[in-house]
C-alpha cells in the first residue's frame, strides 16, 4: 500500500477478498499463537492485546516449581530478571542494545522517575513541554511534578487527529525548557510523531526528551537509536501482550545513566543490594532506575509476550499493521462515509500506528451497540471509535466482519437505543 | 507459654514431643492449604511464603478467564479490584474498617509516596526521625526524599538485637520532626514495636507516623486502629503468601485523606478515570493513594493468599507464632548455646514477631551448610541466622528438625568448608 494510498483501482469490498488477504499474509502463521476463546471480533489489541498460548504454562513454572518449589532458592533468578527481560525487550521491540532498557514498576511510576531525572540533569531550566492531547497518565504527572518543583507545564496546542509535529514542537521551545514530554503514537489518533526530527530539535535547543512507546511499541519500529532519543517508557498489556497490569519498562540513554538520579531509592536500584548497607549508594546501569521488589511472574508475562514478536521481526509486523489500518480505511471510506463516519487517523499508513480512529457524532452509541453484538473496539472521547489493529492477531476477515457488522448498526439506527450519556465511572 | 518464659519444667527435647505439639495444633488443618513440593525445611516464611494451592487455579481464571476469553470487558472488575481487595486486607489482617487500605506498587513505591505526603502535612517541620537499622529499603527511601527536600534525617539509634523502644523515640522528638518511620517488627531480629505508645508520643509532639509492617501483617496482630496510626504500607509476599514480587497495599487513615497530597499522580489516581480529563484532580478515599494499572494477576494472589489468614483469624496465628518461635528457643538454648550461639531477638514472646535470629560468629558458613542440606533460613548480616516460623504453614517437627541439623552440622564442624565471606551479589 503506498504512502499516500487512493483505493486501488477495482478495490474488491467483498468478504472473499478479505479471505484472499489473509490466505497472503506472512504474519498469518503467529494467530497461532495466541488464545482465540470464542468469535468475538476484537479490535481493542491496542488497549489489551490478548493471551498467547504459551502463557499459561509460563505461569505455572514460576509459580509452581519457582515459587511453590524453590522458594527463596529462586531468587539467584530474580535478581536480575528485570533487566535480563529489558535487553530483550529493548533488542527485539526498541531496537536499542543492551543495558539500556529494564522491566519495572508501571508507566505512570517509570513517568514519575524519568522526568525527576531529566530536571536534576537541566536544573536551570524551568519548563517541560508536553502535548495537550498526550495520554492522561502523562498529563497528570507532569502536572504534579510541575506543582511540587515549581516548574511551568507548556501544553503543545495539537490537532488531536494530527497528532504533534516538528514547528509545533520547534516554534515552543527555548533555553528553559528541560524537558519535552510526548508520545510515539498518539493514544487516540494514532498519529505517529517524527521522533528523529523532534529530538533533534529538542537537542538543539539543549532540552532532553522523554517518549511514551505505549501505543507505539509492538507494532511499528522505535527509533530511539536512530535519534539518540534520551529516555523512553511503555506498558508491555497492548501490543506486548503481557496481560492486565503487567509491569512497564523504561529506557535511559546509556550516556545518561551514570549522570541521572531518579528520585525513588529503593534496595533494587541499591548498589550490592544483599548487602543491606544502611546508607542508600546507587546501582550502576539500569539496576538504578528500579524501585522495591519487582513482579516476577508480569516479568514473566512480559517474556512470554516477546516470543512472537520476536519470531515475526518488528518489521514485517509494522508492514502487517499499515495493510490491516490502509485496508480498514478503504472499507471506512466505501461503508461509512455515507454513513456520515469520517477517518480521523492520518490517512497516510506511515503517519500512523495500527490503530484507526473514526469521528461519528455518536460515536459512543455506536461502541455500546458493537459491544452487544460481540464486536471490541474502544470509545475516546468526545466522539471517536477507536479500531485497533494488532498485526499478530488480528485478521483482515475480523477487519472486514468488523466494519460490516458497524455498518450494519448505523444503516438501521440500532445505536439509537443506547443511552447517549456514558456513565461517571465505567 | 507464658510472657516470661524459662524451660518449662521437664521440658521434652525429643522428636516424639514435636509431633505430640503439632497433634494439638488448632492450626495444623491450614497446612493442607499449602503446597509442600519436597521434604525441605523452610524456615523462611517470612521472605517468601509458601504458595497456597489455590492460587494457581486463581491465577487461571484471571489469566484464561479474565484475559483470554472476556479481554477489555474485563475492565468494569479490574477498576477498583485494588481498593476491593485492599479492605478485606485491611479488615482481615489490619484490623481497620473498610476504605482505608489499598493494593498498590511495592513497598518501596508506596513508602516513597506516604512520606511525601507526611511532608507536605507538615510542611513547617523538617525532620525525619527513622531507625539506623530499619529495613534497608525504608532507609534508602528516607535518604533519597531528604535529598531531594532538604529535609534532615535523624537516626534512632536502636539496639540491633532488641529494636527502637517509645523512650528512644520520645527522645528524639521536637517540634521539627514532621514524621517517624519506623518497622513494627524488625527484620534482622523480630523484635516488636510498641505501635500504640510511640505513635502517642509522636502525635504528642505533633509528629505523623509511618509504619512499615512487612514483617508483622499476617503473623501478629496490627493495632493501627488502637494507635490511631497515620500511615502504614507493607508486602504481601511474606506472611501473606501472595508470591514473588506481588503487589504492596498501603494504608491511610480516613480523616488524613482528603488532606493529603501523593506525589506520583496517574490515571488510577484520577477522578472520573475515563472522562480522559487533561486536568488532573485526585480521586476521593484510597483510589487517590493509587498510581498507575495495577497488576491484577497479583491482587488475585493477594486476595487468594487471604483466605486461609480470614479462615484461621490473625489471634490464632499470632498466638501460633508466640508458640513457634517459643518451642525453637527451648530448642536453641538446649542444643545450640553450647555451640556458641545466642538468642538474638527478645526473650519474651509477645515482644517479638514470628521470627527468631540467632547468633553466631560463622553465620553465614552454618546458613550455606544449611542449604546443602534442604533447611532454608536467611542470613542476617553481620553474624545472624534468621529463622522464620509462619504459624500457617510451620510445623513443630519442621522447627525441631531444622534446629537438630543446625545442632548436627556445627557439631562436626560441617560448616567449616563453606566460604566465610558472601559473594557481593547473590
Amino acid at each position: 500500500m503506498s504512502e499516500h494510498a487512493a483505493p486501488p483501482e477495482g478495490a474488491d469490498f467483498g468478504h472473499d477478498f478479505a479471505r484472499a488477504l489473509d490466505a497472503a499474509d506472512p504474519l498469518r502463521p503467529y494467530r497461532d499463537w495466541f488464545v482465540y476463546a470464542d468469535d468475538t471480533i476484537y479490535l481493542d489489541g491496542n488497549s489489551l492485546g490478548r493471551l498467547p498460548k504459551g502463557t499459561p504454562a509460563r505461569l505455572q513454572e514460576v509459580v509452581g516449581d519457582q515459587w511453590g518449589r524453590s522458594l527463596i532458592r529462586s531468587w539467584p533468578r530474580w535478581t536480575e530478571f528485570a533487566t535480563a527481560v529489558g535487553d530483550r525487550l529493548g533488542r527485539e521491540v526498541l531496537g536499542v542494545d543492551d543495558g539500556q532498557v529494564a522491566i519495572s514498576d508501571s508507566t505512570t511510576v517509570n513517568l514519575y522517575k524519568l522526568i525527576n531525572a531529566a530536571l536534576d540533569l537541566r536544573p536551570d531550566r524551568r519548563t517541560i513541554l508536553i502535548e495537550k492531547d498526550n495520554f492522561p497518565t502523562d498529563l497528570y504527572v507532569v502536572q504534579g511534578i510541575a506543582q511540587a518543583r515549581g516548574i511551568t507545564c507548556v501544553y503543545l496546542d495539537s490537532d488531536i487527529d494530527r497528532g504533534v509535529d516538528v514547528s509545533l514542537v520547534a516554534d515552543a521551545l527555548s533555553d528553559d525548557v528541560a524537558l519535552v514530554v510526548l508520545s510515539h503514537v498518539a493514544y487516540r489518533s494514532g498519529a505517529l510523531a517524527d521522533m528523529v526530527s523532534i529530538t533533534a530539535a529538542a537537542h538543539e535547543a539543549g532540552a532532553l526528551t522523554l517518549w511514551d512507546l505505549c501505543h507505539s511499541a509492538g507494532s511499528v519500529r522505535i527509533p530511539l537509536r536512530e535519534a539518540t532519543a534520551d529516555f523512553a517508557v511503555g506498558c508491555t498489556y497492548k501490543y506486548l501482550n503481557a496481560g492486565p497490569g503487567a509491569p512497564a519498562y523504561l529506557y535511559v540513554r546509556r550516556d545518561l545513566q551514570s549522570q541521572a538520579r531518579q528520585p525513588i531509592w529503593g534496595w533494587f536500584s541499591q548498589r550490592d543490594q544483599f548487602g543491606m548497607d544502611q546508607q542508600y549508594a546507587a546501582a550502576d546501569g539500569m539496576a538504578r532506575f528500579l524501585t522495591g521488589t519487582p513482579n516476577m511472574l508480569g516479568i514473566a508475562s512480559v517474556d512470554e509476550g516477546l516470543n512472537a514478536i520476536a519470531d515475526a521481526g518488528i518489521g514485517q509486523i509494522q508492514e502487517g499493521g499499515r495493510l490491516l489500518t490502509g485496508y480498514a480505511q478503504l472499507l471506512a471510506d466505501e461503508w461509512l462515509r455515507p454513513l456520515d463516519f469520517a477517518v480521523a487517523s492520518p490517512r497516510q499508513p506511515s503517519r500512523r500506528g495500527a490503530h484507526l480512529t473514526l469521528h461519528h457524532e455518536q460515536a459512543w452509541q455506536v461502541c455500546q451497540a458493537m459491544i452487544a453484538r460481540d464486536v471490541v473496539p474502544d470509545f475516546r472521547t468526545p466522539d471517536r471509535l477507536r479500531l485497533g489493529f494488532s498485526p499478530l492477531t488480528t485478521s483482515y476477515d475480523e477487519v472486514w466482519r468488523g466494519l460490516d457488522q458497524i455498518r450494519q448498526i448505523v444503516q438501521v439506527g440500532e445505536h439509537l437505543a443506547f443511552p447517549t450519556e456514558r456513565a461517571a465511572v465505567t
